[in-house]
């Protein structure tokens, strides 16, 4: 019942925030949208950035099953690692989109509202990469290596080539999706030039 | 006679960052620390942050000189890589102690007063390490590669490794900087690895 009510509220959140982005998306036409009273929606969610956080968890859950089935699949570890960044970039353009917001503004708007989740992701996400290596190492793919140091300098290579990229554009868009992407393949391409047996 | 007195200035204004920080110092006791008044000094900073820019700008000015230098010797690219990236971890470590600021603080008292310069900045250096590997690879130590996407690479993982210790952080401490240093490092190795000859 609870569980029920949540997911009617995320998803006309999610239809909110796709079609009018975060900033210009009220809980007044939340509540409205599903005809729930406003003090109800915020007994669920106590403002839009939290709400929002829930829409984004929603999506980073379905990622994480993805690449969980990725893992568990008979390919090799460097198809499976290529597969996770092409999957995650799909993924953190997505939230973008949704979030609509433009211009270098997107850190700053975003960073109060995720906060502590952003932590939890990115130590999420080590644990997946960290699985993908491991298993590349495991099947006599890669060398030997400290797959904890390796997935932590990963993690934070990939970061720093989203906010150094949103940072110094004006408008967050498919050409910026296009050179992230871009910088996200040639760093898989260099890891795995250093992990893979010759 | 206008230089001197700039001169004059960032000097006094190093030394109270040094001792008291950015946020505990004061444009007052600048100008008192030299004789100043208040109105003078004014008019060459228009407020203290502008000022703590201009003391960042003469170090990473020495900074730029000193990597010029190691370009030109006769060295190995790939130990010249290795140098950088060691000067450059010692001047934002030099940095950020002059700045104190603790706490993961740290991006966001320090961005607004960057700003602009910081994206210069971050040119300079690519254009510093593009030199390098374009040395690499003129004198058959690295195989040919895109030198701009590989610069440009290498800088957004530097950022990288350094938003995502400080932001993880609580206080920007020795320890911090060993492991930036280490996921540089292992950053560098990696890096060479994909490019140097066999």
């Amino acid at each position: 019942m609870e569980d029920s009510k949540v997911t009617v509220i995320l998803e006309a959140a999610r239809k909110r925030f796709a079609h009018y982005g975060l900033t210009k998306t009220t809980m007044n036409e939340i509540a409205a949208d599903i005809g729930m009273s406003k003090a109800s929606l915020y007994y669920y969610f106590p403002d839009k950035e939290n709400l929002f956080v829930a829409v984004i968890g929603q999506d980073f859950d379905e990622f994480v099953k993805t690449i969980d089935a990725l893992i568990s699949k008979r390919n090799k570890a460097s198809f499976k690692l290529k597969k996770y960044i092409h999957m995650r970039n799909q993924l953190l353009n997505k939230l973008f989109t949704l979030a609509k917001i433009e211009r270098s503004t997107v850190s700053e708007v975003l960073k109060p509202v995720f906060g502590e989740h952003r932590q939890k992701l990115l130590a999420k996400e080590k644990e997946l990469i960290g699985k993908i290596l491991e298993l590349g190492i495991k099947e006599g793919e890669f060398i030997k290596f400290n797959v904890s140091n390796y997935a932590d300098l990963f993690i934070s290579a990939l970061v720093g080539i989203r906010a150094q990229s949103v940072g110094v554009a004006f408008i967050y868009n498919s050409e910026l999706e296009e050179k992230i992407n871009h910088q996200a393949t040639l760093l898989v391409d260099i890891f795995l030039k250093s992990i893979q047996k010759a």
